[in-house]
């Protein structure tokens, strides 16, 4: 899906005495980010992709660029990658006294504050033509909404909620507890990977990647690679993660996810009925017909309580990943509707 | 769902020197099993109901009784024991030299024969009024009708499928893999169990078990004991089979359910379609609506190849446990619908 003609700029913004959530102060808070395009004169034509699960901020090259929703001829496209990542502070790169397993709690809330301070420090900007993001990204999306809510014009959410039901919890726990039951982890002190560990991690992870039918149908298969194997496709989607994160960071994140909700930010005490309610702007909700994270029921749970909220499927047997436009036809299909909707071409019940 | 009243005689059925389909001999094979009712002169009223999951034979009380699907004033019910579940010969009960690790795999097949050999020699009975089966249990009514096509009236068919496929097998790795990265599982000569890996198989089992729906809609609340909270509700799912079953033996149950195919049967060669089609008897296929493990579109496609299958869904929240009446709801509609058909009053295509 990249774009091999796409420019992008690197950037870091760091912060000093950040306070997270948890009462935790990181004496250095590190933001790595790109950008793509020209901000303009009027700093009006920014749009914020926040990052995915473990992502790098190229993650959304699939939107950007002439023929994609975000043309660069239009728009200003500010990259960001969470922290936990392990270029952003993360447990792996932060020195002691917070190194590894004593790097503090991050919430989405963190990642969303310490961004809107990179937005307006950093870059001057103080208002978005959008918050575009999938998964973890589309967390963050939602969580600018309700904290920020006049900051932007719309968001987009593809493949994520505005809170981790209980079903994500029990998942997120299975995978961390697959992370922390290999010996060599050694309570996030290790050495050396903890290998099986991570190898246990990326095998569950890939089970709840791809929709059932996806499996069964095969789509694995590659017509360029036509000597590709079963386990070849498995071993695809179990080491990718795997092998690429730091144990302490993949648990980090897994940890932002789990107790993500908008509903937690004052003055909501919890209800996240309330926080969708109080949402100003249009919200372009794109759940995966068949994503197992963050299934259709909980979309449609959540859509209903938006004041503008487009509920509009991506209707893919390519699960989760259908929301990062994994496939051509759902690449079509996000950028189009995306396209429409930053155009307001979408309508809005 | 227990009925206080049932009773059931425990036997077990030792079969000398059973050739498994791996090739190699278990010198004793024991089936442990449960009858309920009396086998009438002509030995004509037998149902067979084929364990689930590490069941016992205990586990379809649910439909067995006065007011349920098997009336014993009218049926002999014979619930069996499959390998692996720590009392029909298992890894862990089995003396050297095939204790533990080396006891051998089992597939759907044997697990069939050896019940097939326990009627014919052991009660004398050459045909059944139907096998009903659920998960695992609906899985050998599956090879019950693909191997022995003549041999009962009818088979049922709740949360389970012909084939294990793609899906199941990425899921189940990632289960087993959370066992066996417990570094005191020692390749399956632990001598105390591996605490930690059963801790996260069951994590890990747990979020696969419910819908995502039912997590959200928080089912796991208990109107009788209002204290319950939802972590007590995850060790209730998590703590379940991990504290019953010995590791070995949980990962033996595991593969056979990751290898079961019933197109791997002479003499169809590895072609499903093929098996699904030489099914000669009635079948009522109930797949629940938000099964994880056997979802729908399995179910769909497999019902399309059977000559006389009823596709009847159990349209419940309570994911994969739905097809063993996991909730009053279900409990009613499995017992009616497998009543009418025992009566032949449902419909086939």
């Amino acid at each position: 899906m990249s774009n091999e003609e796409l420019v992008s700029v690197e950037h870091e913004f760091v912060i000093k005495d950040f306070k997270t959530e948890s009462g935790v102060v990181l004496p250095e808070a590190r933001i790595t980010y790109g950008t793509y395009g020209t901000l303009n004169a009027a700093k009006d034509n920014a749009v914020l992709l926040p990052s995915s699960y473990m992502a790098r901020y190229q993650g959304y090259e699939w939107l950007i660029g002439p023929e994609k929703a975000l043309d660069l001829d239009k728009y200003f496209v500010i990259s960001t990658e969470a922290f936990g990542n392990g270029r952003s502070s993360s447990p792996s790169n932060t020195p002691e006294p917070l190194h590894g397993p004593r790097f503090p709690a991050i919430s989405t809330r963190d990642n969303v504050k310490a961004v809107h301070q990179l937005l307006t420090e950093d870059l001057k900007i103080e208002h978005l033509q959008a918050v575009i993001g999938f998964s973890m990204g589309a967390q963050q999306a939602f969580q600018w909404a309700v904290s920020f809510p006049d900051f932007m014009d719309r968001i987009v959410a593809t493949a994520g909620t505005a809170k981790t039901y209980g079903h994500g919890i029990v998942r997120l726990d299975g995978q961390i507890m697959a992370l922390t039951s290999d010996e060599n982890f050694n309570d996030g002190d290790y050495l050396t990977p903890p290998v099986k560990g991570l190898q246990t991690f990326g095998q569950v992870w890939a089970g709840w990647l791809m929709s059932q039918e996806w499996w069964r149908q095969e789509l694995w298969r590659d017509p360029k690679s036509p000597q590709l194997t079963f386990d070849d496709g498995v071993a695809l989607y179990r080491d990718g993660l795997a092998t690429a994160g730091d144990a302490n960071d993949l648990i980090l994140q897994m940890r932002t996810w789990r107790e993500h909700d908008v509903g937690g930010t004052s003055p909501f005490n919890g209800d996240i009925e309330a926080a969708l309610q109080s949402i100003q702007v249009p919200v372009l909700y794109m759940p995966s017909t068949t994503d197992l994270y963050f299934p259709m029921n909980d979309a449609e749970y959540e859509a209903a309580f938006l004041k503008q909220g487009s509920l509009l499927p991506i209707d893919s047997l390519w699960g989760h990943t259908a929301g990062a436009a994994s496939n051509p036809a759902d690449a079509i299909f996000l950028n189009e509707s995306i396209a429409a909707f930053m155009d307001g071409r979408v309508g809005v019940k």
